[in-house]
């Protein structure tokens, strides 16, 4: 780290936005973050706090804030988003001139933009019109209070381009922050957009009384039908094992602040989504994603039996007690993402 | 399941001898259980439960007991053997000429036998001079009383025979316990000796205080060297993403149960290993095996930083506080199992 610091601009202050600065300027870059909310980027400045989205943490006295986008990404040689992924386009487009020619830009976003089916990192890439080896994507247990605390972590930086996942992963290196690099961005990308579905099966086996277990047993599954679904569209399977797949997914389904593992329990406990969704305080996003992933996977013939089974309970009305017999009572076969499709005659329940 | 039902024999009296018993009933199997103790054999016989070792359980009523080994084995197609890993050759040699000749042999163990580092199921195949392919094991997330819960989860039956293991899935499958099929042996085996040492390595991070992310990455981490050092051995690299592996150690680093975890937590707390073996209340599995795992990591080769970690820690002296940096501070690299060794300039610690 020796010579001038890295410039760096981040876009939007929410907790994760906020974090993520907070990782960079410890990694020694000189950040500048944008948001809309002039108190939030006067707090973060001056008193080096954000008590709306990360209340509680000190910020780097180094990191500025401002409303001023222009501002933000003068110099700026990486510039990481994380702004509500289905109006990100809307809020790149007028940002086009604006990016230094050799800048990198690193999407901090999950999900899918609805309008299009495409991935972020893809929308990035078309707003900004900046060519997708110069777009990198960051993934991995990163729940963003515990960042802040400074708890050790790994995360994945993903590019098509090795060099732009090497440059943005050096970026933000810390002592307690630890990127590992990949090349496999559909793999990464997909990883957080399913994981929200399996979360909400393993909430739904918890809030109906199960223990370790059977959420061991769903996380498991649930990741090689992710993976499944995952090589039928290219993506590679390591990526599936590693911190943006299993990484995320566990992390996730251990935590209390997941909404959509939450939205699970409270169906386990037998509300409807309706219900669950009013006690979890908002949608969450694996409700929405069930459905299209579930599409997606009958398009190219990939069998997904558990996210088949959160779509039939929270949208189809099958009950929560039936899941389980559904899910155990498919014809035996040999494990693997590629399973033989070995059948054993179906046990029969004992009296 | 027509005809007469499968006589199957279970050696062994513990907690997970006596459930695999009452799942093995449940899929239909006329149980004979074998143990040392009359007493416990009499109470499961006549009163159906098994107070000393799975206390609070019905047993079904056709599970009977005896301390006649010859009685338990005549007859039975299917044995499996769930007796304390190490005394296992002394306990099986004395049975050799009583097995029915086409009995398949399934291990219930996990570890391996310290005196020729033998995996269990070489021991059973030595022991009772049965041929290999007719040895199987059974591994996955499978706390024993969740099972005897009727709790659904999963499993993975092994066998270098695609046929014995099918023969052994279709003899313990129920409503609520699903085996999956699998031929690499080694994989599956492996898996359940080094988990053993990432749990110690969870325990010691969650006892540090570190939370949901710090964790979600010793376990993908952990798993990712346990699949090269099996790698290195000639496993299957599926397996360790399978429910023997990932889904083992997800469940196990979830239990309060696991002693691994629990004497992880204790040191991680700033007990010495001797204070913590004794809070523990007797030795865990990981603390004996992590010295000799990383001695063969070396052997072949094999770079597993986490459980040099766990060594350093418990039989080296390095104090916990230097695991953390230990782990993070390492040349940066690709992810994955083959990662590709591109190094990064060492972050600097920040002031």
């Amino acid at each position: 780290m020796s010579g001038a610091p890295t410039r760096v601009a981040v876009l939007g202050t929410g907790s994760w936005g906020t974090t993520f600065a907070l990782v960079l300027a410890e990694a020694g870059g000189d950040v500048v973050l944008w948001g809309r909310d002039a108190e939030v980027c006067r707090q973060v400045t001056e008193e080096h706090r954000n008590d709306r989205y990360l209340p509680g943490v000190a910020l780097p006295v180094g990191i500025r804030a401002t409303t001023d986008v222009a501002d933000a990404l003068r110099g700026a040689s990486v510039v990481a988003v994380a702004v509500p992924a289905q109006s990100a386009r809307a809020v790149l487009e007028p940002l086009r001139g604006l990016l230094e020619p050799d800048a990198v830009v690193v999407s901090l976003m999950k999900g899918v933009e609805l309008s299009s089916d495409r991935r972020m990192s893809e929308v990035l890439s078309e707003a900004l019109d900046v060519a997708p080896d110069r777009v990198a994507v960051v993934s991995g247990p990163n729940l963003a209070r515990e960042i802040a605390e400074h708890q050790p972590t790994a995360t994945v930086v993903a590019s098509s381009s090795a060099a732009t996942a090497r440059r943005v992963a050096a970026a933000c290196a810390t002592p307690s922050f630890r990127p590992y690099t990949n090349t496999d961005v559909v793999g990464v990308e997909l990883c957080g957009a399913v994981k929200n579905v399996i979360a909400v099966a393993v909430g739904i086996a918890q809030g109906r009384g199960f223990g370790n277990n059977t959420t061991a047993t769903v996380i498991t599954r649930g990741l090689v039908e992710i993976t499944r679904l995952g090589l039928a569209l290219g993506a590679d399977a390591e990526t599936f094992a590693g911190l943006a797949g299993m990484g995320d997914l566990v992390a996730t389904c251990a935590s209390p602040l997941s909404r959509n593992h939450t939205l699970g329990v409270h169906v386990g406990r037998g509300l409807t989504l309706e219900e669950a969704v009013a006690a979890t305080g908002g949608t969450a996003e694996g409700v929405k994603s069930s459905t299209s992933v579930l599409d997606l996977a009958r398009t190219v013939g990939v069998d997904m039996p558990i996210t088949a089974a959160v779509v039939a309970v929270l949208h189809e009305g099958l009950p929560v007690d039936r899941m389980a017999q559904l899910l155990l009572a498919r014809p035996h076969r040999a494990e693997g993402v590629e399973g033989a499709h070995e059948e054993l005659p179906l046990p029969r329940p004992t009296a």
